[in-house]
């Protein structure tokens, strides 16, 4: 426990090497490491109300390192402390992986007030959500104003992502047709604002229609309430020539005062609190019960047979519950 | 077992009281109900590969009852028989509920070829799936060609509908403003056809515009590569005075014959079967656990805690599994 107090106190300071000492023991799934991470996550003042924690999605291509980049270094130069955290549930750690993610942030993990951390490997896939919540209480114990969570568009990783920050920021490039680019079910429901990237060059012009088309889409598909008016918005940027950032952060600044004084944001954070505890307790039964080897099995079999249409799916439920109770699991 | 074999013979037969029995027996939750169900069904032959399964999803007022009794009566004169299952999952079964679905469908309740289920009772959440899979697949073994199944749009009950049948259809009203009239997330998505009701009299030009509108946002929203160019459609059409519902149907058989000859319809019944295994298996042991009172007044007051901030949410969790594993459930 002095070791974590330590910890704590070095973190407190705003340590960036303890801080990802930390975030490591959080990603840990030693069940001694997990214990001493809840005792620190315990200890910690991880409540930090002037923070403001940013998601951020788009597919590959859109320019996500590079607007990161630019943003994060005019927020510096603001004089903010920025955390950029990654979560990829596909990704496989790897010295490739840490290393690329500081080489497509290269100026901005040179900066003394950044602080960029890859993916953690995405072999717990209920486990990415743990780590990364607990990633950002930690980066908010060392005082960073700015906590990007940046997505790839994998899965359900936009959602898991929206449900852990305060505002999220979806970023597309300029596209032709009249499809929305194949953005998800889903996710334009939860954007706060839309970026369009590359609004510069041959690409402005474009990028000026596509944030019209998501305009459009936008009034048809949604009117949040609670929201001041005109959000959620559309705004065009250029991340590569630093074009519309600041723009872009004094809208993302006036919603989140709003909701600051309205009391929306800490609302929101304490449903999210709770939502996350209400599904984890049910990620972790059914866990526990999925390590079972022989139930694993049993479910494999009979999915086959539910499949080819041998057993009804009805029976196969039954005969899998019957199994965990015989067995007293 | 003898009397089974004979209610069996009964449903084979068409009989309708024998179906309805049955259905009543399916959605007993007595546990040797449940039994006598389960081996019920595992001895009809529900597997009908010529049955369509229509979901039908709409919000209150646009119409649906008078929709399933004009349709409904206009497939029974091509020769089918037809079938309508509700599901509310809010609803509390009643005589009154009873009586009102067969007064709302009167002309289509009193023909031989007609069978019309009202929803059960919905106390219990998960259940509303598994009873209305299994009227389904009674309805089949008594030959029906046409199952209906009928939804108010409350929760999730579109998508559990949606999971269940191969077409689904959306009902909706002639709508001024530009908003896509509170259609849910996801709604959208999975529809086949839109269908604008009422578009006659007064309302005919609103119900075209209507269709325009809900026309460009699925352009907008979406594209099926799976089906045959220019599905998911819109259409207009009266339930009140019957125009239109012959369109409609035979949009639905092009599909459906489209889907049966590629082979689409039953790879999808298959993965429903397996999807809703596997998520059944799932609801079914997290619902073992919060059958205990003492975990469920445990993740109440944690709950509380993680809301107000007073504990972790990590550490909430932690406390919930310890409870779990210690108490041997």
């Amino acid at each position: 426990m002095e070791k974590l107090k330590e910890l704590q106190n070095e973190i407190n300071a705003g340590n960036r090497r303890a801080l990802a000492r930390a975030i490591t023991l959080v990603e840990s799934t030693r069940a001694d490491h997990r214990k001493e991470a809840l005792s620190l996550m315990d200890s910690l003042n991880t409540n930090n109300k002037k923070s403001i924690r940013i998601g951020l999605t788009g597919t590959p291509g859109v320019g996500k390192s590079t607007f990161i980049e630019s943003f994060g270094l005019m927020l510096i130069n603001k004089g903010l402390k920025v955390a950029v955290l990654a979560v990829d549930p596909t990704s496989k750690r790897s010295g490739g992986s840490i290393l690329g993610d500081k080489t497509r942030m290269e100026l901005l993990s040179r900066e003394p007030k950044a602080f960029i951390r890859p993916s953690p490997s995405g072999n717990l896939q209920g486990g990415v959500a743990l780590r990364t919540r607990e990633a950002i209480a930690l980066c908010e114990a060392a005082k960073f104003d700015i906590i990007i969570v940046e997505t790839v568009g994998v899965g359900q990783s936009e959602v898991m992502v929206s449900e852990m920050t305060d505002i999220f920021l979806l970023l597309i490039a300029p596209g032709g047709g009249d499809e929305l680019q194949g953005v998800k079910r889903g996710i334009m429901e939860i954007a706060d604002l839309i970026l369009v990237n590359k609004a510069d060059g041959d690409l402005e012009a474009a990028a000026i229609r596509t944030s019209a088309d998501y305009s459009g889409a936008l009034r048809l598909l949604r009117k949040r309430k609670i929201d001041p008016e005109s959000f959620p918005k559309v705004l065009t940027l250029s991340a590569l020539e630093s074009i519309g950032l600041d723009n872009a952060w004094n809208e993302i600044e006036e919603l989140n005062n709003w909701r600051q004084k309205t009391g929306v944001c800490s609302e929101n954070r304490k449903h999210q609190s709770l939502k996350w505890f209400n599904s984890e307790v049910k990620n972790r039964i059914i866990g526990r019960i999925e390590a079972d080897a022989e139930i694993t099995k049993l479910t494999t079999e009979l999915g086959d047979a539910v499949f080819t249409g041998e057993i009804t799916p009805e029976r196969a439920v039954d005969t899998v519950l019957s199994t965990i109770i015989k067995n007293k699991l």
